[in-house]
């Protein structure tokens, strides 16, 4: 069954795999903050979309992204361009009876909107945010940005206006006529694995890994 | 350095961090074989870009994607709609002294183009690719398709005629005033785990996990 999310339009109503939608905010919030990279499409002039890997954070109802002011995709979203900014975590293969009921189990956000650019105190607490959320803690040891830092960079906020979010997770769902073949079926789970962190080979001093990237996870 | 790929034109010519651009045709190969699932936009009539993520299979110089005949996204592919697929692999999180240098490790493919629909014994052929991809050796388990699942099926070809390859690697590369900071730098790499399969709880037959579900790994 489909059923529109708080933020849906015609856009964003779930037609296909309708059972699949969910439409509580909680959970777009929580498919958001369980990533770190988001794919980002603007259409050029013609129609023919552009989609790039991004860094995001999500800030209490928008998404916020920063790029370089050299950054077509960045030059385009901060000029007003459309765009759509989907999140998808891959959580583990299905392995159906049949090829057809083969599948994947994920959990997926779209955001469509256009994004406002931030300027002045509103950019450099949107940065902080992303710092906080690609890597919490990190910011109190961060000196601040400096004002050629700030120039070539844009910040853009996409508010969670118009938002979509699909989670499949589960067992095969074979056809009533599959279960009596003896083939193996069930699911293999997916997860992200954070190594041990990597001392850079130009570190000066004796320093110890910190608490906060020891210890980060999503 | 900014170095057009061989199947590049104006349109994916990398213009932003160039020295990560890679001209490789092997690489891109490697980088499309070495994931499951890719973003995938269309553009609506108003320039409005979807972004879904789609299970998908390189065979030789094409990318190979299959889908509903009642999604939208596939529809709008079959009819001849412009696209960019795009397949993003997160490695790591470098940690730089400063939040302007840190960023994150990741290869990533851009395919531009617009996809040829496949039928008859090509379609057949290029769904027995997709499931090889994603699981190689169930499709000598399954079953064959049936007319109804044909039916309901769209399979899509997108040549690798007009691509993008980025690769981010290493370490921090912080600017030379910033290493003197007595503050800890390096990297976090990331991967996927493959965790133990889990059989379906509908299984009617006492099977071990096959030896290719236990191996099964990117």
């Amino acid at each position: 069954m489909a059923l529109p999310s708080p933020g849906s339009t015609d856009r964003t109503r779930v037609r296909r795999l309708g059972e699949k939608a969910v439409t509580d905010r909680d959970v777009l919030h929580r498919v958001l903050d369980a990533a770190l990279v988001a794919h980002v499409a603007v259409s050029d002039d013609q129609g023919r979309p552009y989609v790039l890997p991004v860094a995001y954070a999500r800030d209490g109802d928008r998404v916020l992204i920063h790029g370089s002011t050299g950054s077509r995709l960045f030059r385009s979203l901060a000029a007003g361009a459309p765009t759509c900014l989907t999140v998808t975590l891959l959580d583990g293969l299905v392995v159906a009876r049949s090829a057809f009921e083969s599948s994947m189990n994920y959990r997926s956000a779209m955001v469509f909107g256009v994004c406002e650019v931030l300027d002045g105190d509103a950019k450099t607490t949107a940065l902080d945010t992303l710092t906080d959320h690609l890597l919490p803690g990190r910011r109190a040891e961060l000196r601040a940005h400096k004002a050629k830092e700030l120039a070539a960079t844009l910040v853009l906020a996409l508010p969670l206006d118009e938002t979509s979010v699909k989670i499949s997770a589960g067992h095969p769902d074979d056809d009533a006529d599959d279960l009596d073949t003896p083939i193996w079926a069930g699911t293999v789970p997916l997860g992200e694995t954070f190594y041990d962190p990597i001392p850079a080979p130009d570190l000066r001093f004796e320093l110890p890994v910190p608490e906060y990237v020891r210890t980060w996870r999503r």
